[in-house]
């Protein structure tokens, strides 16, 4: 076998490029450049939107037969934060001690670095072509508002004629060490703002008034007295939690006309956006039948998803355990991903660099996770077109 | 028995004087010159606070044996609002259909035009002196933060040696017509904020926050659960009102670090401010053990008041039954007023004209109500002189 890739090399050079979201900061150009060079077909659409930064993604496809295997992610980064608490400049990219400093060392250009290194070396171990289709669909709007990406970019991709059979995304997702887990889901994501009427008037005169905040307080216990389930096989239980509540009445003596309150409610597989609506509706009506309130919900594109245990995730899963010696959690834990919007073209799983010191100062891969995630995409990829 | 002095004229040129708090307007001036023309000693203090307006009193006196009665009031109003909803312009002080329009009719500019008319009338059927002394304690600061009003003026008189014996306050206190109700005193009011501390936190992981809005919700459930008394002889029942609650949380995603709440409490006189702080703090450790919050209370000078019946309620009572043909109940109910400071010196019931309009778009004032409490406050002289 030649000479695999240099994984760290790659990692050094995507972590030196300041790729702080929006800006594409030379990132996805030095990985065009390398998947070009490499026989991939390289497409770099910009999207705009009214109002927000234009945004550079990536594309590129190598074969043209199924199946067809996509290797997802973003090269933005949050911002590096106060510079002067790093110990290693965010964006110098040094390596102390058998550790990469830098922002995106693990969220997540380092996993680009190991999709990229593990790419290389399969191509070059088969001839330069895979036994199917590998794709890397790649974004710099992911840590931002996400608009201008993987998004529009998948709809872009299928616009052109464009297939996936699976999708393995590279966030981090492993809690203390690579193998400890695999995310086969997340749950889905919804805000709403619980809006209360009362009736204005003086703290000396209560009877002529009616206090909306009496009214809020019933309907929130009510709303936090009940999980809104038990959970199911895969996943936690859903759970709603007050993020604020907000009168911003001045005045002592006055009891106030309204109150608000905004809620985030991340739910598992036993609800739709829609059941969970209802849920939650019906149990503020039963908690106070005679209060004047409304609920306000958000779109939400947040939707639950879950790849089912199976060929796909058992391919992934075994891939993992061969090279870390681990045999990873199914896990549907955490915040929303990209995932939620590649579940609609293809089953989805993330699996990724340790996610502890992701968006912290400090962020930092040590050298051995490197070279272990791009042996496991590369078990993965030989796996799957083997 | 010769001519009576004419409240309705007095009273119009009242309520010309444009003495919206903290301008004096003419109207104390107005007071003073006609009190002066009578016999009175008048002084006209004015007094400063940083911060402040400077705001012109007066006290005036005639007499100088025991008993000595205070009648007590303001010449301060409030704003007039919208004047094109005024059907009468609120300072041209127009009369029709034998009502009075303008700013200050009841609350209270109309009420000291009487208690002068009244005055005026029984000086002159008792040979220009009192068989006693009879004073005017005037402010122009009741309606505005009143720190240089009736409180300061009684301080002022105080270390001039002038004691009092009792105080008729005239704030409007008939809920529908002149006889009505009598105030015999008024609950404290003690405001106070709540605070409670939290672990902020991101809502997809709330095992690793600690959200006060949870807390804050089970605090101010446990305290609005239970009333704080059943009520007293003279008194309603206490009364706690949340005001505001406020978490200024803008991320919907972020588990916040803090919430706050404000809260005030009318309080009878089952309570003093001491004994109501360490039942409120009680109540809420009891209710939240494992919560961390804390109650800030602001300063009050807002204590609770009675004058319990006896001879003097009485003597007022029995005016103003003779003059109104109704026995007027003997209430504590509603705000606070400048009595909370003058029960610290001598007794003092409330009685003036009807509250309905006060504050309000056309505040106004029947003639006949004019005439009749110019009656009730010269029977009281009578009486209380005779
Ligand atoms: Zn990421
Ligand atoms: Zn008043």
């Amino acid at each position: 076998m030649t000479q695999p890739a240099d994984v760290v090399a790659i990692a050094r050079d995507l972590l030196r490029c300041p790729s702080v979201t929006p800006a594409e900061g030379g990132a996805l150009a030095y990985v065009a450049d390398q998947l070009g060079r490499a026989g991939f077909t390289v497409e770099r659409p910009v999207f705009s939107e009214p109002g927000h930064a234009d945004i550079e993604n990536l594309y590129a496809r190598i074969g043209s037969e199924g199946p067809h295997l996509v290797f997802a992610g973003h090269t933005d980064v949050v911002p590096a934060g106060d510079e002067t608490r790093w110990t290693h400049p965010p964006f110098a990219s040094e390596v102390a001690h058998g550790v990469l400093y830098g922002r995106g060392a693990v969220d997540m250009k380092g996993a680009v670095a190991c999709a990229l290194a593990a790419a290389l070396d399969h191509l070059e171990a088969n001839g330069g072509r895979p036994k199917g289709s590998l794709s890397f669909l790649l974004t710099g709007d992911e840590e931002g508002v996400a608009v201008n990406g993987t998004v529009k970019l998948l709809k872009w991709a299928v616009e052109r004629g464009e297939t996936f059979d699976h999708c393995v995304l590279g966030e981090p997702t492993n809690p203390e060490a690579l193998g400890d887990m695999v995310k086969i889901g997340r749950r889905g994501s919804l805000n709403g703002a619980l809006i209360v009427h009362g009736t204005q008037g003086h703290v000396a005169y209560p009877r002529l008034a009616d206090n909306p905040v009496r009214h809020m307080v019933r309907l929130v216990s009510a709303l936090l007295a009940e999980p809104l389930d038990a959970g199911s096989e895969h996943f936690d239980p859903s759970n709603l939690e007050f993020t604020s509540i907000d009168v911003g009445n001045k005045t002592v003596n006055v009891i106030p006309a309204e109150a608000r309150a905004r809620f985030n409610i991340r739910f598992n597989d036993h609800h739709t956006q829609e059941s969970l609506k209802a849920l939650v509706e019906a149990r503020a009506v039963a908690a106070a039948p005679d209060a004047r309130f409304k609920i306000v919900w958000e779109p939400s594109n947040a939707d639950v998803f879950l790849t089912a245990p199976g060929p796909f995730v058992g391919l992934v899963s075994d891939a993992i355990e061969t090279v870390t010696g681990r045999a990873p959690t199914l896990s549907t834990s955490g915040g929303t991903s990209d995932a939620r919007f590649i579940k609609d073209y293809c089953p989805v799983i993330e699996f990724g660099l340790v996610n502890a010191s992701m968006h912290g100062i400090d962020e930092r891969v040590p050298v051995a996770d490197l070279v272990g995630l791009t042996a496991v995409y590369r078990e993965i990829f030989s796996r799957y077109f083997g």
